[in-house]
């Protein structure tokens, strides 16, 4: 497929400045270009590799001045990312795989497909699942007991959901996935032993999910873990039973939500975060990377980081402040030295 | 299945205040409720929720005094939690699996089963493999040469047990999680690559022990990693090899111990904990989510936080000042300042 | 196999202190031993064992100087950890899997299979990947689309590499591995929703690369994620799309590396660590576990510690201070007092 900048802009409702003939066959990374590639400028930091692409266009935003002479022709659009987005989709391999149902998977007799499924060798569909129209079950995938499925969802190769779970629809769930294990519930008894904590909930994912590889999702005691719509979860991640996570909130790879706590909607949670169990954080938070939350968080659209968190500015003005503590404790020292020899001193400076 | 509150305060061991012919049907989170259910409050945070609960009837503590009125009739037990896990199994879906042998599932003729056993689709159990009696190895699990197993044992899909390792009696072994991966092992060269340390040892877990969803326990160098009897490990979790683990440990999502370390008996520790290799860590330790254990603990039953970790307290109360950093650096600088002007200033007044 | 010390010496270019003639037949850990077992001593924390193994021969490095007795012969080598190395490998199980290709394996018939190549039980290889000579793809596994993988690769149970990724010679990946799940890139919509980035890009495994259990690398929006020849990742680790990393980089469990961030050559990765993303990191940096890395590091063979990370031995002396805050916070409130006091007082002493 080659596109003109003429097409692409109209496409992408941008305007072009250059060439509007010259034509591309793929995208491309700035810093590989490329002729016959079109790239973007999203990252400021990467703005040197506009004046040395060999893309033959390049995307960029309303923001973008050239201050060196650039090769390419532009579009300018007003949503870099939102355009590259679409660009891929264009681009992107839409290889949209065939409703085969693979005699090597296993599906019982009690579940039931939609219309234009694919299920993979050696899946497992258990009795009374129910799969929405339009769905891929990958190769290797299991979908328990009574599990509800909504239309066009994609289960990579190696996800487990367990028993009564639940998905909405247009979800994608990444390779190894797993939704509904029991959550890490024990009542200690008197010999020091732990005694399990039967699990008869289920997790609850919404519509315009996507969840990341290896993460896992623990089912409620009672009730049900529920997953907001459109939640975009990355790999690694531990979301603990009863939780609760509002719409559009992301996260990213590696952090995990102790037990019972709710996150609020939109909110934007770095990576390797932990949130204590059994707290509310309200709508709108952003978390710093690595910081652990320790107490609800109750005023909506604010900043943390630390462990435990506090205020994001805050932290990095005290932290700041502990880059120099050698320093500042040197000085203590020295102060404190200066004061006791003039606690000393006066009654000779007087009586002399 | 309704039991009036009577039987249930038998069932418990708990005495009732109101109404003992009240029936309840299944169980209930305390913030949702409805009629015919029975609800708990174990964390005194949701006391409020008793008095507005529309649960039948309310399991409680013996520390437990209304400041309000409570509708529901009340269950009093000595121990919430125990009481809770009894209430869970007994309305919980006891649908003990069939001892189905699919035969979609690969067993090596030399593997044994014991009685009562279950395997799911695309199982593999492969050559020498010993399961005991009432065993549930669901769909595509993997069990690896001459793995032995004890009774009553339930492995989940996608669980993966590599040659030669060992499991006791009544584990649970959630999905995806692997035991007997090669440790992390390897020995520098002149060039600046590395030469892999093969891994002979294996891993042992002993009995009554539940390991979360994706966790990873590698196998010993020699020897074993050995996992004691009653740990709980939740989902995540990274195991080094030839790490122990004493007798009923428990340990939060996404902790890791490197290599060759051994965690005491009784230990509580939080999520996204790290422990350094070669050290050892007393019984009944607790360390706070997040903290990174970088030396032996030698006292047991003391608490620590921090990266390094260091007393619970202490870190606590050095945080407190932390968070005031910027404020006393302005201090000292006055301080400074005026002890500067006073070491001038004397000699001017004393000669003024 | 039963080996004289005189041999063992021979095969490890070592010189025997003791009786050469004693034999072993197996290696064994230092603090277990065993009359027939060769051990070693190469972390000194562990030197005590020397004195009390039962081991008959002991391993050690050129720096040992025994300070009692030592009951085993000794075979002195130049790096112990080496020697190890290879004495486990010809004690080691070297049982090579025989080339067997399950007949209950989906292999697609445009997939291709060099010679000696074993495949296993419910293993799916899709359409157009190509699998070298010599390597193992264990039960389980899932190669797709496309993907071409080495020469004498050992593919565990439950990896799932995905379409048109690329894995070189003599790797390892360990069970649950995902390599080539999407990246976490999503386009902000005005209705507060996100747009999923397409990924047309893939992953490239050099080399000598060995990767830990529940592993996930994702691949790139465009081009490729890459990790160097000779790299090891160990467990639960998360590399995020167009990630690169240098060759003979290791990288500790559970660490995290963020979009588009390069790592260079020869670098060490503690646990738990988390890179931004968007950075460069120079070439034998090393990494405390734990630390956040939130900046780029030009300078290389530096050490870095703290969150955000700065340089190890700063971070080490502002926490021992830290640590004494609280004690700090009383002495700068005393010294504040005895200030203010002396500037009240000189006045009247001077009026006295």
């Amino acid at each position: 497929m080659q596109l003109s900048a003429r097409e692409l802009a109209q496409f992408l409702n941008g305007t072009v400045e250059g060439d509007p003939e010259v034509k591309v066959g793929r995208p491309s990374r700035i810093e590989e270009g490329g002729a016959g590639t079109i790239s973007f400028l999203g990252n400021p930091k990467y703005e040197e590799y506009a004046y040395s692409t060999t893309a033959s266009i390049l995307l960029v935003g309303p923001g973008f001045q050239a201050r060196k002479p650039v090769a390419a022709t532009l579009i300018r659009v007003d949503d870099v990312y939102g355009a590259v987005a679409r660009l891929l989709e264009r681009f992107g391999n839409n290889n949209h795989e065939p409703a085969v149902i693979s005699k090597q998977a296993f599906i019982h007799e009690s579940a039931s497909l939609g219309e234009d499924v694919a299920v993979g060798p050696f899946a497992v569909i258990q009795a009374g699942a129910m799969i929405g129209k339009g769905c891929r079950i990958k190769a290797q995938a299991f979908i328990g007991k009574s599990v509800k499925i909504g239309e066009n969802v994609t289960i990579y190769p190696g996800v487990r959901i367990l028993d009564n779970c639940e998905i909405g629809n247009n979800c994608i769930i990444h390779a190894n996935v797993v939704i509904g294990s029991d959550g890490f519930g024990f009542a200690p008894q008197e010999d020091g032993a732990y005694r399990k904590i039967a699990h008869v909930g289920r997790v609850v994912i919404e519509d315009n999910v996507e969840i990341g590889a290896n993460t896992a999702i623990d089912r409620a005691t009672m009730g049900a873990t529920r997953i907001g719509k459109g939640v975009k979860l990355d790999n690694l991640i531990q979301i603990g039973h009863n939780v609760e996570i509002g719409e559009n909130t992301v996260i990213a790879a590696q952090s995990g939500i102790a037990g019972s706590t709710k996150i609020g909607r939109s909110c934007r949670i770095g990576g390797q975060v932990g949130f204590v169990g059994h707290i509310e954080v309200a709508d709108g938070t952003q978390i710093q990377a690595q910081s652990g939350v320790a107490a609800p968080i109750d005023q909506p659209n604010h900043a943390f980081f630390g462990s435990p968190a506090i205020d994001y500015n805050n932290y990095l003005r005290s932290y700041a402040v502990f880059k120099q503590l050698p320093e500042l404790y040197r000085k203590i020292n020295q102060l404190e030295r200066q004061v006791n020899q003039q606690q000393d001193a006066p009654d000779k400076d007087s009586s002399s």
